[in-house]
């Protein structure tokens, strides 16, 4: 018997992280809500809606209830958005959440985590529950009432307990339009 | 034993409903999460802040999970906000969830039930949970995420099942700051 | 010989002034640059725009360079609107600058100043040169770049000196593609 | 005899362009009004307030009277910002105005156009008559319709002519509080 939601999420494969004293691992964070923000520093969308959402979930949040990650997905302009770029841009942001460089692959512009994710592009959101399944995986901006709500509702559920197809998740949606049904 | 947190509140008293086939009492959205937004139509922050988010509301959740419901409160300018400049009001700036004009009390200038639920203004919001209990009393403007959080957190609970002291709304918080406990 | 951009504007007809001593005339305007907003006070793109920028013309510029005057236009929900109301609304609003009540007409909805004027709607906007002489003539929301640009021309001119067609304000422009040709 | 307002603006330093044909000199401009936008890539003033002015500024006019410019001033973080991760920038953004990339000093981190202008860091913002001379020099955000008065007040004047102190720039400042005296 299967009541999940939506698929357990393999691991990023991170080459560098800041923001962090030990790398994290996604199992490290079972048992929380999790929003994983997949970005580049020169994505426009990024820069102004995508990163200061995810800074402001960071904030609105206990650290025990909801983890935040960003994760550096550069499938394009490579030379120009290398590590020590983006340490200079979480310093000018002030971003003050976990943020992982995705791997480079050697055989194409995708990183690893994206392919293995098999995301769109940048921006990205995945949110996932305390169980680890993933509840929303979404290209482009968020709204934030939604976004506030299926938080809200995630952080309602115990870890061990699963969501039921047709619970409030449902009705509520995700995003303006685009909260892609996972699972 | 008692496990709720918040106090039940006494119904609305209201001279005339717009938006409405038959007037409501607040029983008859028992088993939902209800928002309650407290305005005035010459309120800037009402007008800017308020009424947008409680339309937001009304739009983004099916109207069988959340009751949205608008409180017309006039507590000064008596003369300029009667109740068919209200209509006016509600056509102009498309409001489609229901309204109620708080009943003008013989003794003051404070309505009926802006006394008996001691708000102390406009804009205010309150936020019911499915069993009618009071989960946020509010003042002034409200942050979407946070609001958010708290609806998607009401909506996860079984209307039978009281929400405990300590879970997950009190860490959330509920908005910038000012977030009121209740109960 | 005539030089002018576009007409001289017949004076309004103002049944009640707000924030002034003494009721003005268009022609006491004269060697100032004028800009009237014609709105109504439930008109919602008026106050979410119109009225702000008008306020922001007001304080940017100096009183004996830049005059600005509101005019309520009321073509609709006239119970809704009356004068003690729109007294109420300036309050709640902390306009500053003069407004005046757009005189009623006996033959229809629509006042005496915005039917000679030939308005289209609220929000609208005239802007006159040290002259008189109307050099935008605007139905809509403005642009703000392009008024402080059409504002700073109109300045620069001495109030003798007419403008001649094909400068600077043509290439200008006024308004979001929308600013029309005046006279 | 001089009634300048501003001083004559010594020439840029420029290691490489962008978004045009030929290398621009500060003289070729004259007869234009000129905005030149220093800023940095990084600098998230500019990304979110500066650039898009200067990039409402380009198209609201026509370039034949103003001309606008951006100039890549990068005075830390150098390892982030080469000229190459500029170009992806600029790409990304959809800037189309004239970029140039302020050049290099061997002798410390500020840039050799910088310390001539003597900018105080980034956004800076310069806007500068049809005969060349300073009329605003601004670090820090820009008011809108401030600036489009100023810009507006100067393409009115001919190329010839001279402002004399005491005119309308001067009642009309231009930015919110911290427009600087120049000349």
């Amino acid at each position: 018997m299967n009541d999940s939601t939506g698929p357990l999420l393999p691991d990023w494969q991170v080459s560098q992280w800041f923001n962090v004293r030990a790398a994290p691992q996604l199992a490290d964070l079972r048992g929380r809500v999790v929003l994983i923000h997949a970005f580049q520093m020169l994505c426009p969308g990024c820069v102004a809606h995508g990163l200061p959402l995810a800074a402001k979930v960071h904030e609105a949040f206990a650290p025990q209830d909801v983890a935040v990650v960003g994760l550096h997905c550069v499938f394009e302009h490579h030379d120009a958005m290398p590590p020590h770029a983006l340490a200079a841009f979480i310093h000018e942001y002030r971003l003050r959440f976990a943020i992982g460089v995705d791997r480079p692959s050697a055989d194409g512009p995708i990183p690893h985590t994206m392919a293995r994710w098999e995301l769109q592009g940048t921006p990205s959101t995945l949110v996932l529950d305390r169980s680890g399944h993933v509840r929303l995986h979404h290209f482009g901006a968020l709204d934030e009432l939604r976004l506030g709500a299926l938080i809200g509702q995630l952080l309602a559920q115990a870890p061990g307990v699963q969501a039921t197809a047709g619970d409030a998740a449902g009705s509520a949606g995700c995003a303006d339009g685009a909260c892609e049904a996972t699972g």
